[in-house]
């Protein structure tokens, strides 16, 4: 093999592992083996999940922590691209970089004869995979211009951080604002864990309605809402009440910042933040008083109360450390969990947008092995905490089997409260085609593999909170290794939040139907 | 309500129950809730999946037993079908009589807000979805005039029955052909069970060069070869070995039927059949002799023998009944399974296009449902009975609680080979990407919910074949109420027939290399 060129197969998984992807997630299949056989010596590691949605499902957890995952399937119904040899690499490049710029899935197809394809390995020592640094438009400096005179003119200023804010890569830039400003600051439920909670002016969620009164008094007064990557679904903006109005509103989006009324195109939320953060002068910006903290506190909870969803996530709570990642399945989990305090340099999950149950399983599992494999340079070491409802994991229980064999540190909250509780709320609160097969969670690590002392040591189970408030004192619990498994019960009808809005409707108009009749 | 009208979501489930569908399968979510709540009271029976693609897994094979069925789901990504309230009904009729027509699967969308309209319900009771008879073309009675002399001339007559046969609404037709011509028959993998095999003269699998030699050469000196229903995938065909060559070859198709190099259009296969059995002579068809019938014998296998694919399916095979359905997985279980001998009215199913493992756990499930609606009728009962790897089991081994939950007469062979060996034999069948995850496959009935009871007596494994004599001889095994497992343990490159010819390849290749390197 001359020096210069290098087997496609072989370079397209260098160029993964140059991008930080050191895990592969998928299913062999007739046409992907030999496209598999570059895995390993490519120095990846290959995770064989049980099925393609639980393997996509995990590749994106692994993405949202590392910013980029590949997930290998063999192929279906489809079309062959219309791949050439010569231009392969150039195309793998290119792809690669698309899925860095616009931070969205790219496909790569490789047919089954091409992986030993020889082709130029120049680009893999020379060029490097970068997202480009955007040309400025002519109309940045009067858009910096405007945010600065809107920032030392507030009197009562609120700073909203959204979830499109990681993958407009301005975390940093955001930590430095909120510690610089020292302003009231709040995320929306997509946004949770991207603001380091345990700054004194930072609030945690804001919502609506739905959170705190004073802070939402604070919020429909305020002269000036700087909102950072917007995701304005139905679920993350509760029903579009986090929406600032038009007159107070400055927002930095994809590749727009919106300043009153005004669309400002080609902007780059980096640059323009970057330059504001540079200029701004903090004896010219008020020293803002936001409305009191709402400090978590127990002190209401009885060792003898059953455990309930106003109570468990403030006593699981305490045991979330620094680095930690917590997921909230979608359902009662993600309507609790979002209102936990995560310390600082943990993360968040929780669906927003298409609420697929069943994602939060796998996506744990992508986000464990991401997290592992980016604590090996650190030296650091953390916990993957899931916390979901049994209907939800029924979907994709089979990717605990993955999670025991790749010997992650993870631990699993189930709640069982007999079906599909969110569904419920939504209607047929009574209704049969609400329950979920009767399964005994607790022997999930004895079905899935666990090795004997694993499954003595790992399964736990509570009804009371003084039960609960036991077991989470249990090291095996808090800092364990490797899978452990909590399942506690809940009533079937037992929601907060906008999820009770919902039930007490049913109810009511059930009440009605039955007057009418 | 005026008498003529009828709710929406009425009308769809009571046409569904007109036309057979006794079971609907599905999962719930926030845009069906309300049609669901119109199953129960149509008189439908609700099957909770507990994933979506495992749903519609189930309802194809409740679709292959009773020729129709229905899956519901959300509204997911998809376009919004425009739906009419006064065309709905018709609407209704028309997609079904084309699933019927077609036999292939429809799509109907309904508005979360329109399963309450009232439409009108004269369809209900004036018109019956039925399949069109189709008029008869020009050339019908050349094509019967053709077939019959070719019938009469034929010296070494050999028919074949493939899959699509069934759904060419032949098989009554065939069942009596095959006996009036007392003629030498085979089916393919897909036709396996549309022909009753304890008739003398049929011989059961045709599988070419991979099947009995004195069948392979009675089909190549054949003069006259009769195809129904012929379904030409690779796998199926055994890569094309089993189409017969031009000169010989009448064929039953779709709307066509095929002699020699004529294709004769817009035929129906059931009225041509019909027309020939009335018209047929038997006088003037040959007594035709086929090759010798080899019998599957059991003598050779020792009480101590280790179970493997060369003994395992004919130990089995005496355990299946009249009524019964068997299926065989994708994996080294279709290459066995398909070469087990039949009892009369008793159903197979393996997969021969697109191979998708773990689609026949959920199938089995829809199957049962449909036999068990169907037996309801007859008063007969029957066992159904999964032969499948333990990596096609992960895929979607939750169906399994739904199995217990409905109480279905189910047995499970599990094959454990330690991975994908089907893969294996293909490509890296020292390769780690063909591993799966370790499960005990014994605690399944335990972590899916059975009962205790249940538990205790329903969960079998064997080592060797004295064992697995032992255990098939357990009423609890053969006759048996619920769900029962059987875990068998077998090589993890233990494979026959195409298989091992590709095993053989790759080791032969492997060989080649070590050589040369």
């Amino acid at each position: 093999m001359a020096s210069d060129t290098v087997k496609l197969g072989d370079y397209l998984f260098t160029r993964l592992l140059q991008l930080g992807v050191t895990d592969i997630f998928g299913v062999p299949g007739d046409y992907n083996l030999r496209l598999l056989d570059y895995v390993v010596p490519a120095g990846l590691h290959w995770v064989g999940n049980c099925n393609e949605l639980n393997a996509a499902y995990a590749a994106d957890g692994y993405g949202r922590i590392k910013g980029l995952s590949a997930l290998v399937t063999t192929f279906g119904v489809g079309e062959l691209s219309a791949a050439n040899g010569i231009a392969a690499p150039d195309k793998i490049d290119w792809i690669l970089q698309q899925a860095l710029i616009h931070q969205r899935p790219v496909y790569i197809e490789i047919p089954d004869d091409m992986p030993d394809l020889l082709v130029s390995s120049s680009n893999l020592k020379s060029s490097k995979i970068s997202v480009p640094s955007v040309l400025s438009p002519p109309h940045e400096s009067k858009v910096i211009s405007r945010i600065l005179e809107r920032l030392y003119s507030a009197q009562r200023p609120f700073i909203l951080v959204d979830g499109e804010s990681r993958s407009l890569g301005i975390l940093d830039q955001l930590d430095t604002l909120v510690q610089k400003t020292n302003w009231p600051t709040w995320t929306t439920v997509f946004g949770k864990g991207l603001i380091n909670e345990s700054h004194p002016n930072v609030y945690g969620l804001y919502a609506a309605a739905f959170g705190d009164k004073p802070a939402q008094e604070y919020f429909e007064a305020a002269d000036l809402i700087l909102t950072f990557g917007p995701h304005y679904s139905d679920t993350n903006s509760y029903f579009w009440t986090t929406v600032p109005k038009e007159a107070v509103a400055i927002s930095f989006k994809d590749d727009t910042i919106q300043i009153e009324s005004d669309t400002y195109r080609d902007m780059s939320a980096s640059s323009v933040l970057a330059q504001i953060l540079h200029a701004l002068d903090t004896t010219r910006t008020i020293k803002a008083t936001g409305p009191p903290k709402v400090e978590i506190t127990t002190t209401d909870i009885q060792a003898s109360d059953i455990i309930a969803q106003n109570n468990f996530y403030r006593l699981v709570n305490p045991i979330f450390r620094e680095n930690d990642i917590v997921l909230a399945e979608t359902g009662t989990a993600s309507y609790g969990g979002r209102h936990c305090k995560l310390p600082p340099n943990s993360r968040f999950f929780t669906a927003v947008t298409w609420l697929s149950i069943g994602y939060m399983l796998p996506a744990t599992l992508g986000a464990a092995l991401a997290k592992r494999s980016l604590n090996q340079a650190t030296g650091a070491s953390n916990q993957t905490i899931l916390i979901t409802g049994e209907g939800s994991l029924q979907m994709t229980a089979q990717e605990i089997s993955v999670m025991i064999k790749e010997k992650l540190n993870i631990l699993i909250f189930i709640i069982n409260n007999e079906g599909y509780t969110i569904e419920r709320v939504i209607h047929g609160r009574k209704q049969a085609y609400n329950d979920v097969p009767f399964w005994r969670h607790t022997q999930a690590l004895n079905y899935f593999g666990a090795d004997e002392d694993q499954i003595a040591n790992s399964v736990f189970t509570a009804r009371t909170c003084g039960e609960l408030q036991e077991l989470l004192k249990n090291e095996r619990v808090h800092s364990g290794t490797g899978l452990r498994l909590v399942e506690v019960a809940m009533d079937r009808e037992d929601v907060q939040g906008p999820l009770l809005y919902l039930l007490n409707k049913q109810i009511a108009e059930e009440k009605e139907a039955a007057a009418t009749s």
